[in-house]
This record gives structure tokens, sequence and C-alpha cells, in this order.
């Protein structure tokens, strides 16, 4: 961990008005965690909700039931559906604000082949607001998925999709193949544990210390078109142990965009979900009231 | 002008392919012009609309009639509708994305008194992303207004509407109490000249080239809930000769957010509207279609 991601997130802490959570969420930690630990997860920011009303059912053409917005809009600007996710574009740094899918066994089998898959424009995106490919030509940064092509093996025209560029932001090339491909297998392989699990990735820009004592964001942008480069990435995981009734988990990662050593477990990256939310001017599953202490409890049926 | 600005300013066309045209924007000029000067413009920018179909119709309760959104929203994001103005709120910056008001002979007469007006909260925003008054305390920045208070002299309550800190972004004192000014004050002389004047303003955080050879945005971020400092701010003039029928002209001014010599001719801020475009992430006038060849004509009746 690198004496910038500290101060990153000493920021983000002071933001979110976390301050005596923050060691908590940094402090010692068992080994690596690849694979699901839920005794580990005891002890972190990972949110049971006992029982949840979702109210949204905006579907996609799934191999299986599964609406994947059940858990509500975190913004609704410039929103799209895609045969795998549904996504929100931000045309200021053009890059998606958010995507969201659903996992599940269904989506993960299948004979859908990367090796028939191309990055391409989005044409339903304004000229003036659109990524190309050029723009991240020479850049030395990876075009990263948010919504990940292996996640949606059940349709080739389903993985197409995630190949457009409004699923993609710049990613640190080390990062993209090792931690985040790591928090994207961890992803998948929660399905085994719960009946559906959705994420919902995107950017953040997060504020850092400067010399002079003030807080700066501050991040490069590719090519002609200025592709903003994030900081960090942020997964919100809405796990359900049963399709159709009982409660849900919550979990979020905040990953830093620069080089992020394996050894380090994918816990350490957990954040509570309230620092996503104001970092990234969004707000999730809207169907959920959190009380005055911090904890979530159902929201009364609307 | 700084070496900064001019940087920005080369990066700013860069990014909007503007090439050409950026000698002529920024080469030498005639006097000071603070007052309408036709003759002039002519040389610059400004661009005649000589027929166009207005589809919008949201009104404010106005004197008198006149559709603040007759020319369509630069985004659908956060809309809010306010006595005086309409905005649209970026939940990330806690800033406004922009904000449209129409001026007219009948906005600028009245009773209203600044002095009766204090900057307040907007709670009709989350309080994670909400600006409050102590966030800018000590900043050393004033709370600079998009729709400006002196545009709506007309009823207290209009006046009252434009101290919302959702109608407010961080502004560099010496810029926002001279040349900004002058810049309102400008927008409000015009309604001497026509019928209808609709303004949009808002911030823009544009890149800069760095050490490396890179392009970078940089801004501070203020408070525990990291209200941006926009690096510019645009206004977008829609001016109509006749409230009724006819064409528009279009003006659009882009500032820094740093102390701006008075002794600079405001015209010397004009910039193309597809510049203001693709730096917001925007689109103005939605009506109106532009050629191939960079001119702008009306668009068929949808």
């Amino acid at each position: 961990m690198t004496a910038k991601w500290r101060t990153t997130l000493a920021t983000l802490s002071f933001g979110a008005a976390l301050g005596a959570s923050t060691s908590r969420l940094w402090g010692p930690s068992g080994g690596q965690e690849e694979q699901p630990a839920v005794g580990l997860l005891g002890r972190l920011p990972v949110v049971p909700v006992p029982n949840v009303h979702a109210a949204y059912e905006l579907t996609l053409s799934r191999p299986s039931g599964g609406a994947v917005m059940k858990y509500g809009f975190p913004s609704l600007s410039n929103i799209r559906t895609r045969e795998s996710y549904v996504s929100s574009y931000d045309p200021r740094t053009r890059t998606p604000a958010w995507v969201i899918e659903r996992l599940g066994g269904d989506t993960l089998g299948g004979n859908a082949d990367r090796k028939r898959c191309d990055f391409k424009e989005d044409d339903s995106v304004h000229v003036f607001h659109r990524a190309t490919n050029g723009d991240y030509r020479g850049s030395g940064l990876d075009r990263g998925h948010m919504a990940a092509a292996a996640n949606h093996k059940w349709s080739q025209k389903a993985m197409d999709d995630t190949f457009y560029l409004t699923n993609v932001a710049p990613q640190n090339p080390h990062m993209n193949q090792n931690a985040w491909n790591n928090l994207e297998k961890l992803c998948r392989s929660l399905t085994k544990l719960y009946a559906n699990v959705y994420v919902c990735t995107g950017p953040l820009y997060l504020p850092s210390q400067e010399a002079d004592g003030k807080l700066y964001v501050h991040y490069q942008v590719l090519g002609t078109n200025h592709i903003a480069v994030p900081t960090h990435f942020f997964k919100v995981l809405v796990l359900e142990r049963d399709g159709r009734q009982g409660g849900v988990e919550l979990r979020s990662y905040v990953l830093p965009n620069e080089p992020v050593d394996e050894k380090i477990p994918l816990e350490r990256f957990l954040v509570p979900i309230e620092t996503i939310e104001r970092a990234s001017g969004l707000l999730f599953l809207p169907n959920i009231v959190r009380t005055s202490g911090g904890a979530v409890t159902a929201a009364a049926n609307k």
C-alpha cells in the first residue's frame, strides 16, 4: 500500500466523516482472501439487511429471471440498458458513472468467446462526448471493463455488449490484470453462496492533500476527447441468499487505480457504502433507509 | 492573462479541435467592451441563427411571459425549478452543472433587496451531497452566483432563490467581483437590445498540460463536503430580438476562476459554443442542428 493511497484514504474518511472507523478498516488483517470468508467479514463493514422491499423490476433478457435494477437506480442520468447490464454515462468524464449487472450460476456458464469481442465506440453518445479507441491508444492504460466480460458467458451478445466503451474506463494495467481481476473473480465465486449477486461498478475521483495542506482532485485525461482517468474504482455488491425473499448482504469495495499488491487481501478494500455514496454523488439502494445511528433497516413499503 | 490560462486555453482548443480558430479568439483586440458592441462582434464567434423552432415551454412564474427552457435542456440530471431559474445539480462536485434564467426589462426592475437575502443550504439535496455555508467558511473563496441576484429584482422570492447553495459555486473573489460582475452587467445591458436574454451559467473543470507533457484536471475541494472549485465558468447567452418569432444570436463566454484583469475586454472570453459543450458534457440548444461546416441552421420541425 503506497503512501499516496494512504493519504487519499485518510481524505476519503475525512470527507465521509468516518473518523473512528478508519483504523478498523485498515488495521492488521488475516491472510489472503480470494474466496468468500464469511467469518472474517463479520468484523468488516459488510452490512446485513434482514428484510428488504425491492420495488424496481426493470429486467434484462436473461436466461432466467432477475431484475437487474431490483434495488433501484444510483442516479437517473443518461441511463442505457444493454443485454448484460444497465449503465449511466457521464458525458463530462467520458466514462460510465455506474454500471449494474446481475450474476448468477445462469450468467456465468456458456460458450461466449472473448476472442470474438472488440472494444467499440458507443454511437448512442453524442460525438462531442464519446470515447474512442484512439483516445486510449499509446496511453499505457487498459480499457478496463466495469461489467466484466467473463461474467456474461451465457450469450455472445451479452459479452459483446461489455465491450462498448461506455462500459469502460482507463485502468492501470497491473491493477486491472491482478487485484481488480481478483475482485471480479470474487464476485463470480459469490454466486456459489448467494442466489443472486448484483454488482454495481464505477469510477471515483478522490481528493488528496497536497503540499499546501489543501485537498485537491487530480486526474489525467486521455486523447483528443479527454477521457478521464479515475483515481479509484468502486464495486458495490448486493448479495441475495434467496432470489424471491429474505434479506440481503452489502459489500462495497474501493480500489486505487494504481498497481495494487496482490498479497493484500481484498477484504482490506472494503469500505462503508456511505463512503462511496458521498464520493460518487450516487445513492445506492434507495429502498433501504438508514437509521440515524448508521445501521441499516428495511424501508417501509412505499 | 497569465501563462496558466494560456496553457489551459491551448488545451481547451485542442480538445475541442478548434485549431485554426484559436488565434482569432485570442488575437489583438480593440478597447474595453462593457456595453454591447455589435459591429465588433461580427468578427467573433457570435452565432446568428436566422430561424429557430423552440419547442420547450417550461415556464416560471414571471412577471410576464417567457419560457425559460424554450431552447431545451442542456442535460436532464437532477433538474430543479425555482422562482427565478431552472438548474441541474451535480451531486459529485456539489455545484450546479448549469443554471438557466431569462432576463428582460421585466425581471431587472423591482424592489427586491439583496440585504434581505442569506446564502442557504438546499435541503432538497441529500445530506451526503449537499453544500453548506460551513464548507465555504475560511476558504478565501466567494460563494459565486450562477443566476445573478441582481438579475431578479422583480421579486424578493426570486432574488432569495438565487441564494440557494445549489445556485452557487466557489469563485475567486477578484474574478467574482470584477470581470464576472462585468459579464453579469453585460447580460443585463443586453436586455436593451434584445427582447429576451436567456443565460445559462455553469462551472468547467478544464485540463492543463503538466511537466510530464500529459493533460490533467486539477481542482481544489472545500470543507467536509468537498465542494469542487471549478477551474473556469461559462455563460451561454441566447439573444432573442423578438420574443415570439425571428432568429436568435448566440454568445458563449468562458472565464478562468482566477483574478482577471478588468482591462481585458469581455469579448476576448468569447468561445465557440461547441467548446463549452465538449468541456461540460452538456448540449445546448437541442433544437438547433449544426451543419458539417460548423455553421448553425435551424432544425427541421420535429
